[in-house]
C-alpha cells in the first residue's frame, strides 16, 4: 500500500463530500431537480467571479474550450487583437488567434517576465482600433501572475477593445474581481480551485463582450455564447450538460461560499508563501519574478547537477506524491509544486517533506528539516494574525 | 422514500460499478496510470464502432461538439454537403453547416419517414462534386433509424465524399458496422449505450476523412482532429481530459466486453420489442414508422384526450419513473420511453407498469395488464431461443 497525493496545479485534488456525490445515480438533465442546480452553480460562480453584471455560462469542455470560445463569440476574421505572451497559456491564445484569421499582435516576454501594462498602453495608443486585449493572470506553466487590475484601467477607456483575461488557475487563489477590475471575459476550469474533476469550464461575459459578440462573426455553434444565455433565463443548457460535475460543483461552491472567498484567497496565499520560504530554506530557487508570484503554483528551479525528471518520478514512485514537471524548454529543468484548491498546511508539509527525502536521496547538499521549519515558522505566524 | 428509476434516452443509467469509479480520488493526467486508461478506452471503442482503419478521437464534450468537430474538420466553407434531416439532430447538423458556411443542401422528411437512401443516390449522381454526406443513424427524437449501410454503398462511390453518421443514439444499441459498411466518421456520446455519465463524445475518422481533413480549411482548436490524433500516439490527450469519466468509460468499456456486441445489440433489439408489444398492446400507437424502428428509444402518441406532459409529469412525481416527452412540434403530444444502455427486462416491465397505473388515473380505457402480458411473451420467447 502506498498513499497517493495530488500536488499539481490541475487536476487537483476534489474533496471527499464532492467526490461521494459523483457516484449518485444519474439524473436526467431536462428535470425542476437540476435546473437548481443550474441555478445554484451560476450564483454560486458569480460570487467566485465578483460579479453582478456579467453573465456566467458554463460549457462541457477543457479550459481551452472556454478560451477558443472567447476569441470564437468576441471578434471576426481580420480583426486586430493584441494578445500577451509570458508562458505555455499565453502562447495557446496565441494559437487559436491565428487558426481564426485575427490579425494578431503578439506581446511577447520570456517565462519568468511579467507582462508590462505600459506595454498594452502603448500598443493601444497606436493602434487605438485594436479589438481585444489577452492577458493570461496565472501562467499555470510558469507561477507568474500577472496583473490584470492594472490592464482593466487601461482598456477601460478604449469603447470597442474587450480585455479577455484567461484566470483559468487564478480565479479561487488570488484576487479576480471581474467587475471592479472591468473585466469583460474571465474564464477558469474546474480542475482548479473549483476544485471538482476536469470537465467544465466557465466563462463571464461583460456587458461590453456582449456588444462584441453581437458583431462578431466567426463561426461557432458548441460554444456559441448565446445558445447558453437562453437557456440559461430557462435555468438549463442548449446541449446535454456534464450532469455529474455540475452535481459536484454545486457542493463545492457551497463549501466556498462557507469558507468566503476572502479566506480562501488568504489561504491559498498563506501555503503559497510556505511553499516558497520552505524550498528557498533548502538552497533552492524560485522561477517566478518576485513582482509576479501567484498563489496557485510554485515552480522551482531543479539544482545543478540533478535530472528534474528522475526528481519528478522518484517523487512519484517512491513516495507517493505527484508533483508536475516543467513545460516546453523548461521540463526537466524546473518542478512545478501545485496548492490550488483543496490544500491545507499539511499538504504542503507533506510535499516539502517528500522533497527533502529525495533531494537527500539524489544526492543533493542540504540541511534535513531546514524546508519544514521555514515552512511551520510562516504557517505560525499566519494563524497568530 | 420513492425510488427512482431514469428511462430516457440519455442521460441513461449508469451501472453501480462504474458510478463508484467516479468517486475514487482524481489522479493526473499525464501519468503512465492514466496512459493505460486512454489506450484502454481507444482499444474498447475501435471494438464498440467496430473499427479497424479508422482512429476514434474522444473529446471532452457534449455530442454536439463531436458533430460540430466532423464538419469543422472535413470541410471548407462552400463546399457543397447533403445533410438528410428526418428529426431534432438532422436539424441540428443543418444549423452547423449553415453557421459554417457550407453549401447545404437538406434532404428533409418528416419525423414518422425514414431516409430513403435513393434520393442521395440521386443527389450525389446529379451533383458528384458533393463533399459530404451526412445522416442520423438513430434520431432520438423520433425514434427512427435510417439505413446507413445501404448510404455507405451510395457514398463508396465518390472518392471526394465523406459520409458523416450521428450515431450517438446507435452506438452499443443497433448494428453499426463502421469499417464494413464505409463510414468514415461515425459519432457517439458517453452518456448513450456507453453507460457513462455526460462529458464525453467520441469520433471516427477514417483514411478518406483523414484526406477530407487535410484539404479543410475551417477554423478549428478544441475539436481540431490532428491534435487528437498526435497526442494518442503518445497514448494522451492535447488538453485535459474528463480523467474520472474516462476511468468509467474503461470500466464501462470491460462491461460491454464482457457480454460481446451480439449479446448487447440483441438484449437492446429484444427489450426494444418487448416495449413495443406492450405499448401496443395498451391500444396505444407507435410513433416511427415500421420500415425503421430504433433499438435505443420508443416514441409513443399520447392517445387523444390524455395531456401528454401531464402523463409525463405524473410518471415523475407520482411514481419516480422518468421518461421524456416529446419535442418541439410533438412536445406534449408523444412519449419517448428510452431502453438505451443499462437495461434490463425488469427495467421494461416497471415503465410499462408506471405507464398503465398513471393511464388508469388519466381515466384512459383499457384493460389493466395487458401491456405487461404482450411484453412478458416477448420476454420468455427470447429467453427459450
Amino acid at each position: 500500500m502506498q498513499k497517493k497525493y495530488l500536488m499539481t496545479p490541475g487536476p487537483t485534488p476534489v474533496p471527499p463530500e464532492v467526490l461521494l456525490t459523483q457516484a449518485r445515480p444519474m439524473i436526467h438533465h431536462r428535470t425542476p431537480e437540476f435546473n437548481a442546480v443550474v441555478r445554484n452553480c451560476v450564483e454560486g460562480l458569480k460570487y467566485v467571479f465578483q460579479t453582478e453584471q456579467s453573465d456566467v455560462l458554463l460549457f462541457c469542455s477543457s479550459g481551452t474550450g472556454a478560451m477558443e470560445s472567447s476569441l470564437a463569440n468576441c471578434f471576426c476574421a481580420g480583426d486586430e487583437v493584441l494578445v500577451c505572451h509570458n508562458g505555455k497559456f499565453g502562447e495557446r491564445m496565441v494559437q487559436i488567434a491565428v487558426v481564426y484569421g485575427l490579425a494578431v499582435t503578439v506581446l511577447e516576454y520570456g517565462w519568468q517576465e511579467v507582462v508590462d501594462p505600459a506595454d498594452i498602453a502603448a500598443h493601444l495608443a497606436a493602434h487605438p482600433a485594436t479589438r481585444g486585449v489577452v492577458v493570461t493572470q496565472s501562467e499555470t506553466s510558469s507561477g507568474v501572475l500577472n496583473d490584470v487590475e492594472a490592464v482593466g484601467r487601461i482598456v477601460k477607456d478604449y469603447a470597442d477593445c474587450v480585455l479577455i483575461v484567461d484566470s483559468i488557475t487564478g480565479i479561487g487563489a488570488v484576487e479576480c474581481r471581474t467587475d471592479a477590475w472591468g473585466l469583460d471575459v474571465v474564464m477558469t476550469g474546474s480542475q482548479k480551485g473549483l476544485m471538482l474533476p476536469p470537465g467544465l469550464a466557465a466563462v463571464t461575459v461583460s456587458p461590453k463582450a456582449w456588444r462584441a459578440y453581437e458583431r462578431s462573426t466567426l463561426p461557432k455553434f458548441y460554444f456559441d455564447w448565446k445558445k447558453y444565455l437562453k437557456n440559461l433565463e430557462k435555468d438549463t443548457t442548449p446541449f446535454t450538460p456534464a450532469v455529474s460535475l455540475m452535481i459536484g460543483l454545486d457542493r463545492s461552491l457551497k463549501m466556498m461560499r462557507e469558507e468566503g472567498l476572502d479566506g480562501i484567497i488568504a489561504r491559498h496565499a498563506r501555503l503559497a508563501e510556505a511553499t516558497r520560504q520552505g524550498v528557498e530554506a533548502l538552497g533552492l530557487e524560485l522561477f517566478a519574478p518576485v513582482e509576479g508570484r501567484g498563489n496557485a503554483v510554485t515552480p522551482v528551479w531543479v539544482p545543478d547537477g540533478i535530472d528534474g525528471k528522475e526528481l519528478v518520478r522518484i517523487l512519484k514512485n517512491r513516495h507517493g506524491v505527484t508533483i508536475a514537471g516543467g513545460q516546453d524548454e523548461y521540463a526537466g529543468r524546473i518542478i512545478r509544486i501545485g496548492h490550488l484548491g483543496y490544500f491545507g498546511d499539511f499538504d504542503i508539509t507533506t510535499t516539502l517533506v517528500a522533497l527533502e527525502m529525495t533531494l537527500s536521496e539524489l544526492g543533493y547538499d542540504f540541511e534535513p528539516g531546514a524546508g519544514i521549519r521555514a515552512a511551520e515558522a510562516v504557517l505560525m505566524a499566519e494563524e497568530e494574525d
